[in-house]
């Protein structure tokens, strides 16, 4: 089939590589950037520019921009693809999303299937993107319950062909909610840790901990304020859990009651263990 | 040189391992279940066994216990050592220990330096040890200012020679406040993080993110509670520091601030960038 991709960043390139790298699908690429989609071509990961008049030729459009964008580009967009045909997103956070864009590309006769590819790297842009960086990952979908099941065979037919090992089916609201809590916060999280000024000094006492839990704090504070507010009820919730949570350490250790410390460290471990 | 072993868990275990496989040193090894011991012989992680009053024969003793068993053990041998010989030991935290078994070594005749090797793995024992663990790794001392700097120099070139590729040398109070912030902190907010009832669902959507911020997760609580006891100001400081943080975060978005969010995540990335 011909695939269209739409914005060419990390998550974009990667599946023009994917694609023209495991598959014998036609992949056309869209981006507001010349040199980026010059590049692409150069070394094969597109087999041709795609501009908006052509979307209509496109059998599947994968859009790789950031939540804001998404909505925008596939609202001003809704009558420019295939009818008959399937629109994806890649956005982090779903419910904004497909309440956003699915009306009205269905008026258009246009299939929508909300998903989330579980990978990413701290870099961003065409230049940091891999034809490997689905190979294991999750391939998270949130289709409406009136999707074509053919349609959506489709779809994850072409996710396992890309090298994802597990597809997973929800619903908005779940993705949302575990998204809060397996990514967000983690963000969150990190960037925080990041601020204590005893940074400063962290240079030859760094190890495995300090280097995972600061890793992510190196992020595009733009796409992230987006997913942020776009989700806010269950990021605000994830954030006053570990917030109350580490109160309940704090004041053991205020306290210098060690039994209780003991039990906040074995309750954990057992959590993750379990996990 | 003959270098005696107390206590063959994951980091002392690492040591007879990394001694016998990349120097010339004889190994012994002390250690309370016998079945490590005769693992470890069998293996060639030590020429011999150990026992308490054969400390006296060894050159350098590397202690490798949990922070009260250490200063337990240091008390109760401190005159069971070779007069001119070097004592180490591998804590988390420094100054609790260093003024517990610095002078009644020095008292008799030993050189006591406290040290803290940077690796571990979220597996303890034997078992895990690793003839490489401290492949490219930092080893911390905190020497007093009397330390003579030939014995330093002995225990310097021992750790390059185990594969430490930085040597660090700070004092007791330094040590403690970093690691608060490296390491301990680290391991209370993964422990932490699990605890959001979000985690049950987590399988499917997790990303990066979240297996890095919960590898830690899995800890050894008592040894933890003793050293985040014995380290209470410094960790106190930090778990103050990062909740006030992630309270800003938790502030902006509940406001809907974009600008504020934004701006919180701008300062943690380019501290990080520039970290």
């Amino acid at each position: 089939m011909i695939i269209g991709v739409v914005g060419l960043g990390l998550i974009g390139g990667s599946f023009c590589r994917a694609v023209k790298a495991k598959t014998r699908h036609q992949c056309l690429g869209l981006d507001q950037d010349f040199n980026v989609l010059e590049e692409a071509l150069k070394i094969g990961a597109i087999d041709g520019i795609l501009e908006v008049q052509e979307l209509q030729n496109c059998d599947l459009v994968i859009v790789c921009l950031h939540p804001k964008q998404t909505i925008s580009f596939l609202t001003e967009h809704a009558g420019d693809f295939k009818k008959g045909g399937i629109v994806i997103d890649t956005c982090g956070i779903k419910t904004a999303v497909v309440e956003a864009v699915e009306d009205p590309l269905r008026q258009n006769g246009v299939t929508f299937i909300g998903a989330h590819p579980m990978a990413g790297r701290e870099f961003s842009g065409f230049f940091y993107s891999l034809p490997d960086l689905y190979e294991g990952a999750s391939f998270i979908m949130t289709p409406s319950p009136d999707v074509d099941s053919e349609k959506l065979e489709v779809v994850r037919n072409l996710a396992k062909a890309l090298g994802f090992s597990r597809i997973v089916l929800t619903d908005c609201q779940t993705h949302d909610e575990t998204i809060a809590f397996t990514s967000q916060i983690a963000h969150v999280i990190s960037n925080a840790y990041v601020k204590s000024p005893t940074l400063q000094n962290q240079s030859g006492f760094s190890a495995g901990s300090y280097q995972d839990l600061s890793r992510v704090a190196k992020l595009n504070e733009d796409m992230w304020t987006d997913l942020f507010l776009m989700n806010q009820q269950p990021l605000l919730f994830e954030l006053n859990t570990v917030i109350e949570h580490l109160q309940e350490y704090r004041n053991a250790l205020e306290r210098q009651d060690a039994e209780g410390l003991r039990g906040l460290l074995r309750d954990g471990r057992i959590l993750k263990e379990n996990a």
